[in-house]
């Protein structure tokens, strides 16, 4: 009894003058294992995804350790051994607080020691290719995603190591890898960018589990005092900014705008979303007055919830900038934020039907807390909306504009109106691009890149990337005189940004988003207006898009539509060519096969065409002398990097012009039943009513005679402003940014 | 009592004297609706569909009865509503049996009267592109479709109607009608080919109804004593052929093979599997004594077992002759087939897990015993297997070769080694397609047609399934001098057919079909030997590929393989042009652009691509002077109808060459993990040891220096034969006609 006493005394003590930090705290938290093995075999989801992670680690023990010494490229064995280990040893190190056996102790102490045998003598990866070499991996990005997840194991099994274990492992393994990550390598560790988050966190993670606060200081702040010009990084993005922040909290501020939107775009959010996200739980556990999930109103959860939005009906992220299509809110990143947001949050159950869909959690308190909480049927749908996410660290360099149709079939709008986004950033100003039902309608091509894949430049960027996937004709948005935006240079576009000029969402059946760009080519102007409309005219949601360009010279203006299908018809007469040769020659438009042309007669063109047995109709206003151009990616690409897309591109060459289109679903095709219903547009005519600075307007004819109006005020954005306009003969009168009526 | 009694021998005698038939009696019968109303409620398959059907039937009475003058093409509004129409009767017909409701006999009975007031005054249908016009629609052979269709409708009310009635609507609509699809239109009801077989069973199935002796004479045996000579039909087969008999029997007779395989291919037998079984339920119930199921051996459930296997994993058909992709025995048709083939066949229970996949039954006494089994828990799978079908009315005019992988990943092989088709074959002879887990590997192309799309030459056939969609070109296999087999004449290929040379799935690991061609290419012999292996030195199963061709003079050698996929690397270098032209003028080489070419210095040359998140690797053996060309099909299609697919050719220019390759499937890539797993073939080396018209012989060198050696015998197929042959100073020996092992 004195004994249990003084044993008592000594531990709270200890505890008062911090002499022996807590483990595990970094992630997994003492109280939360306790509550975890309380709730083992109750809580399905999560039982689930231990049974799963226990699987898996237990067939990576029988194959014993393997620490080879750093050789490949991404791909290649060594780099897939040292990725592997590192995920087996975080989730060994749950496995062995979770179920308690030691087995899990020892690989991830043994694996450690082999680690921490080997770093001394490492030099920088042999392998040149990086801005930032590491030492585990070619590059530095790869070393501190290892240290972010070894970190977490280290703290799992740090009271069942040794003292010398402990202080070998950490001076010759932890420390001087935080070292080598930061100081050593401050190109890479002290710039915005989600290369140096994934830098800051490695650092700040370890720097936790060994009780190192001028460390935790170098990770949440930056190296100080720091001056060099280290020119651009192998994307080509500027490695210093004079005058600006580094460290956690400063990548934390720049690139997300206050609604949570990551500049670079979807992609790298949900890539950078996992160390901001761990890193936050981190600091939460250790060093709560850090406020992590408070920093800048909440930014991190909002980042998160942005994130969810930035999706398809299948929860794939919109190709914004450099993305590889397919990568969706399914990804293990994201199961990890999902479940943090959801703890640290404000516990919204619509999070909880997506974790669901995820089938798996993280394994900490906050993956138990989401699979309780379903158990307990809290899961509520997560309903996507219309939104728009302001782009900028102030949320004024534009936005990101989602407009999502509220009858009948799922139509999904994204324009991008922002900045730049970095290095990854495309030269796509006013672009769109469209989703039916989860299916891309009007692509964004995405990046030229193949990840991981290593007959395709190692899983690097292909030069492909720069030379097509970034170029402004590779996007559905105006390309002046064959030039893309900016003239395509990384410095000038990263000054500037589009703005938005309105976006109301409030009538659910008239939804509006017009963004003007001014800097993109200077001396024009373009303005783009897209409405997502329910009417009971169509048989489908709507999409009306209204390009205006008003120029101080005349210019050849080209806006490509990349359509995906089968053509299955034009209104239009078109000729096909025997030989084919490219659009251009530069600026993307080299990678592009002119394969026919055609002109319309009628003041409109159509094109049908068919997509996962769905009929598409993009009607657009053509005068006799603008060119119908039919293109198809894939020339200039000796390597099969390039998809064979289709693309029609209607071309005017002007000073003002507005290229007014409407996109309509209709009708379904079955190869089972052979049925065709509905493959006719319901359109008869599309015509320009204004085409100016100050308004817009079209008129579209229906096949049954019916005919809307829309007409849009482009100077002057105000709700009660009162506008009267007389077109053709006729006075219209309105209140609002717009006019929509069936005449 | 003693009044029942009259009544019982009344109606005895009038059945006995045969003055009355009973209805319905055609497919549904007395005893089968009073066995459907003893188990209506517990039946959830048969209750589910029922459900459907009345769901379906009562919209459309709630819509009226539209019978409009026939004006327009298939999928224009008078044929979509016609054939609405038809479907509908016949299942209010359905519904009036079995609900006993009378508002569907109503339904059935005023559109009965409509038509039967229009079709005395009715010419031949305006739309003059078809060889047999009808006069509800464009062709006779929709018009047959309408009256198969009908006539059970008819049946159904019979007893509901008048007597008066009966007689106005079969002195107006059905004995005419009969008559003009007979006797007014021969060059379209006596020939061998699936449209008179809708013919003969649409007057059959009247005249059994009408009981109509000298009809049903004229249905099963066709038109006696008729001579002429009508020329070619719409699709250029020929309409009578010297001798030939007509008639329903004859058409069972002459396009099946003993196995059940018809010669027109899956797509068309899909098509005339219905009226085949419809009117062979129709016979057993009306007329027992014509055994309709056991005509030539049982062909009829044959054909039914042989359709079930001519499909992919996802049961979607092999695209062998025309044959709209994407088309399944999940159509409605085959719903009606395999629950009648079930029903009178051998009550085979894997057809009850195909029948549970399909989702519904056959609204009779087939379909109810098909619910009932499932019910009681009888189904089993249907497990695929290899199989040869033969082609040809006596089975010996070469096959379809099937080879399926036994263990690991699903992968299919199809070999045409048959006849000509009818009027829908292809120039395809030993032309191969190969199929992985229900996705194609290599495709054959399909037709060029989008089936009942009004836009697409009002859903016919376009003028590109002629000039590309038949050609050798399009297909898999051997192009001599860039030209079709025969020259790409119909009358030459339709003589001529390739012969089965080994056909041996006895060793599940080492599956082999091998066939000959002779008369493609006069002076010419093809011999293609595909070996389906599974090897533990393998990831998956391999397909082994050797065509062999030995020729009396030097030619050109083209091998297509249409992979299809995105390429990820080549083992050979190679150049994209700047500009491109088609690889040909004529026989199909006008549709395609010729991208790219190499050569290989090293004996072999590999393609990797990726599909479906699935490497595949193709390595075929090309000495340093044989082009490897990169070909995309879409040149000279003026309005869209082909899809831009890419190829790469093999062309040697010799007299004599061994196209050995190997296809491997391996590894697998997630863009949601962004992992990608041996992405690497397993081959270094492929050569070929012996090339000749006696033995053809390869070996394989694996990445880890293990050799395999496989050889084929080419003029001795005996099993029991010793053979003993010096290759490269060693000496094999070994007993049958092939021989593989490891070295
Ligand atoms: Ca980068
Ligand atoms: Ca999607
Ligand atoms: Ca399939
Ligand atoms: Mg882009
Ligand atoms: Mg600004
Ligand atoms: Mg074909
Ligand atoms: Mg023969």
């Amino acid at each position: 009894m004195l004994l249990k006493r003084i044993v008592f005394i000594c531990c709270v003590l200890i505890a008062q003058n911090g002499l022996a930090q807590e483990h595990p705290n970094l992630i997994l938290t003492k109280q939360g294992v306790n509550d975890i093995k309380a709730q083992l075999g109750n809580v399905p989801l999560f039982d689930a995804t231990l049974a799963q992670v226990k699987e898996k680690v237990d067939a990576q023990i029988l194959k014993g350790i393997d620490v080879p010494v750093p050789k490949d490229m991404a791909g290649g064995y060594t780099h897939e051994q040292h990725k592997l280990n590192y995920l087996t040893m975080q989730e060994a190190g749950v496995l062995y607080q979770i179920l308690g056996d030691e087995k899990y102790a020892i690989y991830v102490r043994d694996m450690l020691m082999e680690y921490a045998k080997m770093f001394p003598g490492l030099p920088r990866h042999p392998q040149e290719r990086s801005y930032a070499r590491g030492k585990l991996f070619w590059q530095c990005l790869n070393d501190s995603v290892w240290l972010v997840y070894t970190s977490q194991a280290y703290d799992c099994v740090y009271n069942f190591l040794s003292k010398k274990e402990v202080k070998y492992i950490e001076k010759n393994l932890f420390k001087p890898m935080a070292d080598f990550l930061s100081v050593d390598t401050p190109q890479f560790f002290n710039r915005i960018h989600n290369h140096s988050t994934w830098g800051n966190v490695a650092v700040g993670m370890i720097a936790l589990v060994m009780d190192d606060d001028a460390l935790v200081d170098r990770a949440l702040y930056g190296i100080k005092d720091l001056k060099l010009d280290a020119g651009k990084d192998n994307d080509g993005g500027d490695i210093f900014v004079e005058g600006q922040k580094a460290g956690f909290l400063a990548n934390l501020e720049e690139p997300f705008s206050p609604d949570g939107y990551y500049t670079e775009g979807a992609y790298y959010q949900r890539y950078a979303m996992y160390p901001f996200m761990i890193f936050g739980e981190a600091l939460q556990n250790v060093k709560p007055e850090v406020k992590p999930f408070e920093h800048k109103n909440g930014v991190l959860l909002k980042g998160v919830d942005a994130l969810m939005n930035l999706t398809d009906k299948d929860g794939e992220f919109f190709a914004l900038n450099d993305s590889q299509k397919g990568m969706s809110y399914y990804t293990a990143s994201l199961v990890s934020a999902l479940d943090i947001a959801y703890y640290y949050g404000d516990r919204d159950p619509s999070l909880l039907s997506i974790a669901q869909e995820q089938g798996r959690v993280q394994l900490d308190q906050t993956g138990l807390a989401v699979a309780m909480d379903i158990r307990d049927g809290k899961a509520k749908p997560f309903d996507k909306k219309s939104l728009l996410l302001t782009d900028g660290a102030d949320g004024d360099q534009g936005a990101i504009s989602i407009l999502r149709s509220t009858k009948n079939d799922d139509l999904t709008l994204v324009g991008k109106n922002a900045a730049q986004g970095l290095s990854h950033g495309h030269y796509d100003k006013l672009s769109i691009s469209l989703f039916h039902e989860g299916n891309e309608v009007l692509q964004d091509y995405g990046l030229a890149r193949f990840v991981n894949i290593e007959q395709k430049n190692g899983g690097g960027y292909l030069k492909e990337n720069k030379t097509w996937a970034k170029q402004t004709i590779a996007h559905n948005t105006i390309v002046q005189d064959e030039t893309s935006h900016f003239g395509g240079k990384y410095d000038v576009g990263s000054l500037h940004h589009s703005d938005m000029y309105v976006f109301d969402v409030e009538n659910p059946d008239v939804q509006i988003s017009s963004a003007k760009e001014v800097n993109a080519y200077p001396g024009t102007v373009m303005q783009r207006t897209t409405v997502m409309l329910n009417n009971e005219s169509f048989e489908q949601p709507v999409l009306l898009d209204l390009m205006q360009v008003n120029s101080d010279k005349k210019h050849q203006f080209d806006l490509p539509f990349y359509y995906l299908g089968q053509v299955i018809s034009t209104s239009f007469d078109y000729e096909k060519y025997q030989t084919l040769s490219t659009l251009g020659k530069d600026h993307g438009y080299q990678h592009l096969w002119k394969e026919g042309s055609g002109r319309s007669t009628t003041g409109d063109a159509a094109l049908t065409w068919r997509s996962h047995d769905t009929f598409f109709t993009l009607t657009t206003t053509a005068d006799a002398e603008d060119d119908l151009i039919f293109g198809r990616i894939g020339a200039n690409d000796p390597e099969y990097n390039l998809r064979p897309d289709p693309v029609l591109i209607v071309r005017k060459n002007t000073d003002s012009a507005l290229f007014a289109s409407v996109l309509e679903t209709h009708g379904s095709y079955n190869s089972v039943s052979e049925f065709s219903e509905n493959a006719f547009s319901s359109i008869s005519k599309l015509s320009v009513l204004k085409s100016g600075v100050d308004y817009s307007a079209i008129q579209i004819t229906m096949m049954n005679g019916d005919e809307f109006v829309f007409i849009m005020s482009n100077s002057e954005a105000s709700k009660t402003q009162k506008h009267e306009l007389k077109l053709n003969a006729k006075v219209y009168t309105w209140t609002g940014v717009s006019y929509f009526k069936k005449q």
